[in-house]
């Protein structure tokens, strides 16, 4: 029986991409050879290297003013190689802070420079994206986490400033179109939506790379891999080949553009079957900012103990990965890209038929 | 027909292992899900690096005196973080230089403390292990790297000193049983002896660390990895998983005992290829030192001239991967615990028919 994986990530990929990274995991392109053990430098693993920076390029309209990296050690890392590479000690950046991924940002730049802290909504765990704050015009750059997995949240519209960007979109890239010109960097660990985990993508303007004077150990320099396009030392194979899958199937459904309708009509399954039931509730203060991404609802107050009785009902009809944040509670509903509308539908329908028995 | 891969790594795995990493994509354990859409915090995945950390002390002889740890961005990313996290700004660390590995080791650790070269076999293309140098007792540790991928050499005997060890094993790591408590830390890049590419081991003494005053980013900090079991961030869940699977088929092999004869009986075929052929000569100058890894040998000067009829010979007999790195030439085998005697036959069977033909 089909199970509707939920799961905030690593996550649900498409099928067929599963059906194809499984085939070339037993014989690459029929080379006789697996994906994993050909040579990184092989032309056909150049070759596909070559079609996920180009996927990149077009499903997003990279410039040629921007790298399009690959990289390890996830977003985590991103956190403090952005500081060093793009911060010196005596700079500022601003940061916005919407909840744990961010907090762990703003924590790492610290390091390396005058961290100001833009906005925040940690007055109410982070239930909404801040707005109406300013930006002063000389900060180095201005960091954002685009959307928030943990909590729910997601920018609709980025900041309106001068100042360049740069964000982490691991949870929502390749969802939607983006002002890539607006942005200094964009990276994004793969395991949410854009491929399976030990790998990250970054996007850096090259020009705001070279000025600061820190001595930055190589491995950690962005100028290393753009000279040696991501192949300075080997880089994860495999997650790379089943990324640049995913990104084809985005393509084959009709790129970004086409993403933004197929994600509305499922995340509007889900929020509908939240705001219509009688036993749920949102966790999202300011309903503009939901994300069309990870969808978080709780049990009102007087269902609270029907917890442990609604997440064995969803497992009973093959939902998994329901379960929601710690730091939150309750329930998350991740909704990837590669999420079909029927794996939403039943969610919904476990929904209300569990508050059909229990309101 | 069979491909015989002597790519120097990525590289070969078991087959057995390629079928159950296969089979995992399409659905892990059963379970409806793949592998690469599972949480790194789930059960199933949790039991997975537990296995793998398992069979790492098991293989090795680890004791509980050391953390082992599954990271990403490859050897490389240690030639800095031992030093960043073992080595003070005032404190002096030696080094012995085999090559392009050891080289690239010496430059990042050099960011962070002094740095000596206690010996290097620089003077000849690092044609063999240098032997009989001092070592100061006084040495924070002593850095080597334990078989040169490129040159084909390989530390037969580890340097008699009390001075903790560190030392890259990426590329013999499991081919032998080693004398661990003489280690401060090993590190190794999976992908030529352990796995595919994209996850690194690191062995760490817990008590060398903690003791530099630097401020060190939270994901260089080993100590981060200790405390959060190789899962502060989302660890590379695919690579570590095929790692696993590769250590457990070591060890149905009779373990690092058992892969001795079986590497020594591979490297014989090969070898002896070399010392027998009237066109062949070997690279390693010393040949106490040739790795039972990686065997390089050059035509002899009088017929270089069919270096690339060489080549085509092997590829015609589906040998594939035997180019010599480029800073050395002519060709290389490299030949880890999973390469089956028959495809070191099947190659050395062609040198012998070349030779035939040639000389």
């Amino acid at each position: 029986m089909k199970v509707h994986n939920f799961s905030a990530g690593p996550a649900i990929l498409p099928a067929s991409v599963m059906a194809e990274a499984a085939e070339a995991v037993r014989d690459f392109n029929g080379s006789g050879l697996s994906i994993l053990e050909i040579s990184h430098r092989s032309k056909p693993f150049v070759a596909v290297l070559e079609e996920a920076v180009s996927l990149v390029h077009e499903l997003l309209g990279v410039s040629d003013d921007y790298a399009v990296l690959f990289l390890t050690g996830g977003a985590s890392s991103q956190f403090y190689m952005t500081a060093m590479n793009i911060l010196n000690d005596n700079e500022t950046a601003g940061y916005i802070n919407t909840g744990a991924w961010s907090t762990k940002a703003i924590k790492e730049a610290k390091n390396f420079g005058n961290i100001v802290e833009l906005a925040s909504s940690k007055d109410t765990n982070f239930s909404y994206i801040p707005k109406g704050y300013d930006i002063p015009a000389d900060l180095k750059y201005v960091h954002l986490t685009s959307n928030n997995t943990i909590f729910g949240t997601q920018f609709q519209e980025f900041p309106a400033t001068d100042v360049p960007l740069i964000a982490d979109m691991s949870s929502d890239i390749f969802s939607r179109p983006l002002p890539v010109d607006r942005f200094g960097m964009i990276y994004a660990g793969a395991q949410k939506n854009m491929g399976p985990a030990g790998v990250a993508l970054a996007i850096v303007r090259k020009d705001i790379l070279g000025k600061v004077e820190r001595t930055i150990p190589t491995m950690l320099n962005y100028q290393t891999h753009i000279d040696k396009n991501s192949s300075f030392n080997t880089p994860p194979v495999f997650p790379i080949f089943v990324s640049m899958l995913t990104m084809r199937w985005v393509k084959e459904q009709g790129g970004v553009d086409a993403m933004v309708p197929h994600n509305e009509a499922k995340a509007k399954i889900i929020y509908d079957a939240i705001d219509n039931s009688p036993i749920f509730e949102g966790v999202v203060t300011d309903t503009v900012d939901r994300s069309l991404m990870n969808a978080t609802f709780v049990l009102k107050e007087q269902y609270a103990h029907l917890q442990d009785d609604f997440m064995a009902a969803a497992t009973a009809a093959n939902c998994s990965g329901v379960k929601g944040h710690r730091s939150v509670g309750g329930f998350r509903a991740s909704i990837y890209n590669s999420m079909p509308h029927s794996s939403a539908q039943a969610l919904a329908d476990v929904m209300a038929e569990f508050a059909a028995k229990h309101a």
